[in-house]
């Protein structure tokens, strides 16, 4: 039997993650998680499936040796590549970010989607949603890993990538956990257009489903333990700028994985 | 004693490189080469200088295995990472490319620098030149990996990074084998400043050393093979844009190395 005083594992490939952490922790403030950012291989985006898929089952295990009672992939782009086998082989609840958001994009006629390379080319989210657009869109990673998200910068490469969109387009889904932080620039290039941010959608499953398990924590203090594979001090940095406040932060070598 | 008819071998974390195999080809058409794009794992630019450090030694070592006569790490993060240590432990000559614009930069009163955040902070170019002025650019590998060189993006990211440049700075290393790429925009921002870019600079050393070693190929057709460890065919769409024509590509898996 899982233990509800156990951690919740959060991962991503680097910062895009704490959109979904910071809704977990609204959701959940009763809970303890640890928040694994693999910022020494940001971005997974361009990345082969097979390669995304291997580095997402190193750190499920990671996070399973550290004994977590869930694990949230908070990357669009690992959800994409190991999801579902990840949910069937592990003996904890795995949720991805990938089927919240395209559910919800069900109500609207015509959907679009941006995404990394990798995530638009898995197919992941037609599984669940018809789409009438889709574009991979490389540099939004790196523009947010790099703090740049209310530069004029953003505007301009948010236009490049959204200006072929069809005119009559009623939703786009941010299919990256990172895109939340570029919603200004999005929607000054899309405006009327809903957003439809995965963080808080995932963040609701989680939430039901652990509690339909019986395994929400009665006593947690909220806490967040983060794990790095790139340095920690540039890390703290970029998430502080995030706003996500970082105690505690330790570098796992890759070896560790 | 090492067959000069063996190819050189030149290795960029992705087609970054690229600018520097054409100067050699340039200078050298009798030559055949091996050009390894680590397109899996790039940008290097913000990872652990010890973790570039490990794929420089993995890359140089399938080289060899492929009998290379000579290395060319094409890449300032791998350069500053991985040398002098790399050219004193093999049996190869090993060049890089901070050396070669470094000393040409000594010509200049006031000299800056960009370049990645990893090869700004080893502080590789502070051994051969005095700076008055360094800064990392993130965005820029990215942004040319993405082939956005002449859009409008790369002038603002250019003018993002350079607008607190020094107003008499006299040359400007482009300390990234990415960035000449990107000259247009830089010298749009920066007028009047001499760009060094170490393509042209790094190969008229190679070609210098190979010949005082006697070990230039009499009868090379300048063939070229390249090995990437991401997607073959998106190096080969990526590579044409750059105009590169590549006639044969093969997939390195990382287990390879």
């Amino acid at each position: 039997m899982k233990d509800p005083k156990a951690p919740i594992g959060v991962f991503d490939s680097g910062v895009g993650g704490l959109t979904v952490l910071k809704a977990l922790r609204r959701l959940l403030p009763r809970e303890e998680f640890l928040y694994f950012g693999d910022t020494a291989r940001v971005p997974y985006g361009g990345k082969p499936l097979a390669m995304v898929r291997r580095f997402a089952w190193e750190i499920a295990g990671f996070l399973l040796r550290q004994g977590v009672k869930a694990i949230v992939v908070a990357c669009n782009t690992a959800s994409s590549a190991a999801l579902p086998d990840l949910a069937e082989d592990l003996s904890v609840p795995v949720f991805g970010v990938v089927e919240p958001a395209a559910r919800a994009a069900r109500g609207f006629r015509k959907v679009g989607l941006i995404g990394t390379q990798a995530t638009v080319e898995s197919g992941a989210y037609p599984r669940y949603v018809d789409l009438a657009w889709a574009k991979a869109c490389p540099l939004l990673v790196p523009l947010v890993e790099e703090g740049l998200w209310d530069d004029p910068v953003a505007l301009l490469v948010a236009r490049h990538y959204l200006e072929d969109a069809p005119k009559d387009l009623e939703a786009l889904i941010l299919g990256c956990t990172h895109y939340p932080f570029l919603k200004g620039a999005i929607g000054a290039v899309l405006p009327g257009v809903a957003l439809l941010d995965s963080a808080e959608l995932t963040a609701q499953e989680v939430a039901r489903a652990l509690e339909a398990e019986g395994l929400l924590n009665p006593e947690g203090q909220g806490r967040t333990l983060h794990f790095v594979t790139g340095d920690p001090e540039a890390y703290r940095a970029l998430a502080e700028r995030l706003g996500e406040k970082v105690e505690a932060v330790r570098r796992v070598s890759l070896e560790e994985l």
